[in-house]
């Protein structure tokens, strides 16, 4: 997708603070954070929300769960845990429309989540 | 996992407000709901966080987003959008130790997700 933002951060073309990057997906810092650790986990396959996961995108977005792992290994995450939050549409706030995770670390977090 | 609320409701024996279930996925209402749509998602599978997941489970997890489609159409949330949450571990606030994904919806949500 030319005009995405995501998409152009995936190539490179656009500057991000890149945490982890492979053939399947990326994963870069929130330039908002809301946490101490705060990274955005995309799969380098354009999907626009988690409406239009179709079934052959499911592995990619299973294997988005690894690199979250991957993730909260290298931020030191592992022993007090984490948050995974993916918005979908208006109500929850999406803003960039290719789907993505936030994982959010380093903090307690309340509930409700938002 | 004998032992494990989730699986018990999964295999019938713990009753729950069942919202879809298949071979592979179980979806019922969280009995402390945060929003007016809010339903918890699991993989019949007993994984308890998600750093167990292992990459032959990646096809399960992401066939939940799938699951969590399902439930967003049937909830009439397509238009308005939801938000998923997954807790790992204990500043997450995750209290069953079987993986699990909150769909919420129905009203607008805020920034941070908690």
């Amino acid at each position: 997708m030319t005009d995405c933002l995501f998409c152009k951060i995936a190539e490179g073309k656009i500057p991000a603070k890149i945490e982890f990057q492979d053939e399947l997906a990326v994963a870069f810092q929130d330039i908002n954070p809301q946490a101490p650790v705060h990274i955005i986990i995309i799969p380098r396959k354009h999907i626009a929300t988690v409406l239009d996961i179709k079934s052959d995108d499911f592995g990619i977005m299973g294997y988005l769960y690894g690199v979250a792992s991957k993730i909260a290994e290298n931020k030191g995450l592992i022993d007090d845990g984490f948050r995974l939050v993916a918005n979908c549409g208006r109500s929850a706030g999406q803003e960039i429309q290719h789907i993505h995770i936030h994982i959010l670390g380093g903090r307690q977090f309340g509930w409700p989540p938002g």
